[in-house]
């Protein structure tokens, strides 16, 4: 059987009793290693599960996905995933090589940021489409997921964005002469996804279209949500380029504009004081 | 401290071993029971947590509010909800008065129905707003919900529809009588809610409107979602009427129309067989 098992987003007591017992049980335990991380390092989950673990970058699933299913069909193979693995990162392509091979496979779910986010109050109900902010390039600099956003908002939707992540990314030198030396992990930031956000804003004023949003929209910052130093922070765009959030994983909501009161009264609990000389956030534990 | 503790979908083991832990030290442990349910009845919940739950139905959690945050301040208060807290169902209000009366607290996140449907193989990103289908009377059959399915569809998103659970529902003659009598619980199955979709279809074509899906539109209905024996199906709206997804939770899902070929072969796995004489659904372990 292969287990597909999510670890939830905080450390290594986020995993379910269930999955525990099944990882402990299972003959060989991989962790998916490139689409989130836990606050906590391979070394703290290897403690706490009492198994050793096989880290399974992007190369080992879509190349060695045979390797991962080997002998799954008569033992148990698990498959750790942060957060869930049907979340923000499916895992399709594994279990269809699985179902193709004929090897059952069982999922074990588990919080993702794609459900965590209310934990700030905005309903997830009134959730449009979800989409990624990627790191810009002197080069590349996509804006399509904006028009998103902007459908979003028409509809009154709140936009979750995922930040963009880049684990074991060579650099253009060591990747032309076929080195396998890897940069250092980079996480975008709530500050850097906002900043972004604004020349996006500003290039199409510059091209005398009306921006979806403004240096006003209520925003919402979240860093490490689920972890014990969570924090929330609800403000403008522009007051997301200044606040400090901490350590990654960073994720950002763009509200749909008219919300519930409900969701305004949570909202407060966080919200950025107005006369901060300087940009601070609010703990939301 | 007020702690709200997700429980996951599936069983007793389903919480996490965070959870688990926080259950077994706090001080008084409550069940929120009326919007969602597991597989296993408050007994084995008791019986596993090791702990006595208080079931905190939603007169109570409305009007007694002070009583479950009673010295949440000096101990350690639990307030278990299936699912996630912050999931289909939010819990702002009990934050919101904690949050009044100076009590701190934090939220054990876990899978819920919004992010475990993915489990079908529809990509979370994919959906657009979530709507509830409730049950209808000889009085009351609430139709505007559609026009969210119908903006959904427009745009291309999936919508999640999260079906009626009727729990502690008095009948009218002892509303009346003011006696404290409760009808069986009630939870609508796919089946009661593709018929009801229908009949709205029907109806829109009588008053001569292009109704934004029809008895071909691909739907996916799941059951159990989580537990050991959950079942997915992947058909049409008319195949949903009839198909057999067993005993609830039940929740359905109108696809966006155009699917990406990743979403297609996933669902490839739940498909009902094209000429089965009678309707069957395909196991979705």
């Amino acid at each position: 059987m292969l287990y597909l098992i999510g670890l939830g987003l905080g450390d290594a007591k986020d995993i379910t009793v269930k999955g525990l017992e099944v990882v402990r049980r299972c003959s060989r335990v991989y962790l998916e290693g490139y689409t989130s991380v836990l606050t906590v390092g391979k070394e703290a989950l290897e403690e706490f599960y009492e198994r050793k673990l096989i880290v399974a970058d992007r190369e080992a699933v879509e190349q060695e996905a045979d390797n991962i299913l080997k002998d799954a069909d008569i033992s148990d193979v698990a498959f750790l995933v942060v957060g869930d693995p049907f979340g923000a990162t499916t895992h399709s392509d594994l279990v269809l090589r699985a179902a193709k091979l004929g090897i059952p496979y069982r999922v074990i779910h588990n919080a993702s940021i794609m459900n965590a986010v209310g934990c700030c109050g905005l309903q997830l109900y009134n959730f449009g489409e979800t989409v990624s902010i990627v790191f810009w390039t002197d080069t590349w600099r996509p804006e399509s997921f904006f028009d998103k956003v902007k459908k979003n908002r028409e509809n009154g939707m709140h936009t979750l964005c995922l930040l963009d992540i880049k684990v074991k990314e060579q650099s253009l030198e060591n990747l032309i002469k076929g080195r396998k030396i890897y940069e250092p992990p980079r996480y975008m930031s709530v500050n850097q996804a906002a900043q972004q956000l604004l020349e996006i804003v500003q290039n199409q004023r510059i091209r005398g279209e009306e921006p979806a949003i403004t240096e006003e929209t209520l925003c919402v910052g979240l860093a490490r949500v689920g972890a014990e130093d969570q924090k929330i922070a609800a403000g403008t765009l522009q007051q997301m380029c200044t606040v400090d959030l901490g350590e990654p994983l960073h994720s950002l909501i763009i509200t749909g504009g008219s919300l519930h009161p409900l969701e305004v009264e949570m909202l407060s609990l966080f919200s950025i004081p107005e006369n901060s000389s300087e940009s601070q956030s609010i703990d939301g534990v």
